[in-house]
């Protein structure tokens, strides 16, 4: 970075329009073109807007993909139906839903894909699944402090497991799941695998 | 197809070398350019083969890319050590181990990568892995027969669950993973979530 922070920082905050019109020019070309089509030349030449303009918000493809990813999230309230079971039959099925019916999937594919060959999107995805998988280990913590979850339960590492299982079905064009499959997946995250 | 299959079959069978020189040269492109140097046209130039030859066994780039990541594959065992918890740790340590250590793991994120806007490649992928949950349910199928395995699980499943938590960590370039971590992972697998 050569010019001075407090300029970026400025310019910034004076064009929200400009900010904007490149996640909508962004949003577009990913939906319409996939990966293959996405450039930051191109989302520049829709927005009308430069490329350093670009660069300041999102200084890589990976980051400027994840910022249009975010804005397709819908209101998804983490499930607290008071049984561990069912929360993360739900999650599940919220989640595999959205990335089915929406355009999310394929603009998280299309991140996935980019950070196979791109170091610093690779980072930029890794960091924010890593949070995500944060945010899912609330079910556990909540269940936890309902008392039904056993005391060694590490939250991080079973949100991580429970998104995994959603993130490879993205990752190999398996979405279409049955609430069946879903339900046998959930019970065999919440009750494990050996004899009781 | 337009060409007789017997003829097809013939040929194969009579031009093994030609075979493996396509494999090689597939595999050299691969781990030095990657999957941005990786077409059919760079593999027949280097193989000195014609491109119908190349279709004639691998119908599409990711049939082409799968061939070259099963002949990275070590003589994997499965783990049966006559303990769940530590069969599902060996598994995913050998597994993570593999990617992260030998051409194996950058070769399978470009199959995974091609997948992500080629759909014939995403059904080869997804088939082939589909193959190796069930492969893996191997572990739970054994565990099963030494009694040591609640009678509802569902090996298929678990096959799944436990190969996505690798698959999302090869994905997001994060096979650095202590022991310690996979055994908490393998823990919860084995044991479930909620209180016993």
């Amino acid at each position: 970075m050569t010019s001075d922070p407090r300029r970026t920082s400025i310019g910034a905050q004076r064009n929200p329009e400009s900010r904007d019109a490149i996640l909508k020019a962004a949003t577009d070309i990913i939906t319409e073109s996939g990966l293959a089509g996405f450039s930051i030349e191109a989302v520049a030449r829709r927005a009308r807007a430069g490329k350093p303009t670009i660069y300041r918000w999102w200084p890589s493809r990976g980051a400027l993909l994840l910022a249009i990813y975010e804005l397709q999230k819908p209101d998804l309230k983490m499930p607290d139906t008071g049984a561990l079971e069912e929360d993360i039959f739900l999650f599940l099925k919220g989640l595999i839903g959205h990335w089915r019916d929406t355009p999310a999937g394929a603009i998280y594919r299309s991140i996935l894909a980019e950070a196979q060959s791109n170091d610093a999107s690779a980072r930029v995805v890794g960091d924010y699944t890593a949070g995500r998988y944060h945010w899912i280990g609330e079910i556990l913590t909540r269940n936890k402090a309902r008392g039904t979850l056993a005391d060694d339960v590490d939250a991080n590492m079973a949100g991580e497991q429970i998104a995994s299982f959603a993130i490879a079905r993205l990752v190999m064009h398996r979405l279409a799941i049955s609430d069946s499959e879903l339900r046998l997946a959930a019970r065999q995250f919440a009750q494990g695998l050996r004899k009781r």
